[in-house]
């Protein structure tokens, strides 16, 4: 962030009275500019018992597999987010069932919202970020390439639960991934 | 948003390629501005049975009481953030116990994420944006004087669930409070 987009004016970064930590606070009209972590809203779409999974057509991670998921937009509840990422990259129509897995990712500034969900007429195709759009049995997903750790852990936990017959919404904390890490010196 | 914080170019409101929504973009750079909601992160911070609440110093909903939340920062996990925010509003330190409620105020663009805590030591004190922090019990709730509706949810919701011996995860989607509605024509 250079300048302020209320004003145009030069922005420099400080700490505002009253505030604890910096900010980019514009030198001319004075604004404060908040910056935030973003919500990722997602499904675990489930047909027939198996699981649709997107294979990603653009960065980062390009061809590996994934959860639907996107960025929440403004004006919508996280749930209708996490069904219209579904909708988007899988084109599949999905009831949303409950929340399942809230993972922060500090080193990234995001906090990632699955959710259960069930397709409504079992059809889907890819959507333009998607390759390829697929029903996975827990014994055929790709698990060495999974595209993201959270949808790596949300996906074992959520065979596991199954399994076990109840779904406690589960909550953690991820670190990079080691795609993510700068290399050892 | 009137100009490009990167540049400084006059931006406008329109659907970039590929998108399906307004954004701000840069006439001369042609940077998209993204604006995603944000999170508010608090706790329900409990001792010897008694729920802990602050009457606010500030605007909205000045003299009311609420539960210590505030928007969660960059780098740093939304339960780090209820704590935080439990530490500046009251001055106590806590132990998070738990994810307890999500709710959606797409009106707007927030997502409240409530924690379950208990305080390390029984201390607490008013911080700079609260009047008086104070312990109640259930029956000493003030609830015709809550600020916000999501704080009356959780508590009504905390109470009968302690009762019960037993804390799920809610989830809702709360509108408009009546104070934020505009007057019938």
């Amino acid at each position: 962030m250079n300048f302020c987009s209320h004003c145009a004016g030069r922005v420099s970064l400080r700490i505002p009275p009253g505030d604890r930590l910096p900010r980019f606070v514009c030198e001319a009209c004075g604004t404060v500019h908040y910056e935030n972590p973003r919500i990722v809203a997602g499904c675990i779409p489930e047909w027939e018992g198996r699981v649709l999974l997107c294979r990603r057509a653009i960065e980062p991670r390009r061809g590996l597999w994934t959860l639907p998921a996107g960025f929440m937009e403004k004006g919508e509840s996280a749930d209708e987010a996490a069904a219209r990422e579904t909708f988007e990259e899988a084109q599949a129509r999905v009831e949303v069932l409950g929340l399942y897995t809230l993972y922060n990712l500090p080193h990234i500034s995001q906090v990632y919202l699955m959710y259960r969900a069930r397709l409504l007429d079992g059809v889907f195709a890819a959507g333009e970020e998607t390759l390829e759009a697929d029903l996975f049995d827990e014994s055929m997903v790709p698990w060495d390439d999974i595209a993201f750790p959270t949808v790596r852990e949300t996906l074992m936990h959520f065979f596991a639960d199954r399994r076990r017959g109840r779904f406690d919404v589960r909550t953690g904390t991820i670190g990079p991934a080691p795609w993510q890490r700068p290399p050892a010196p």
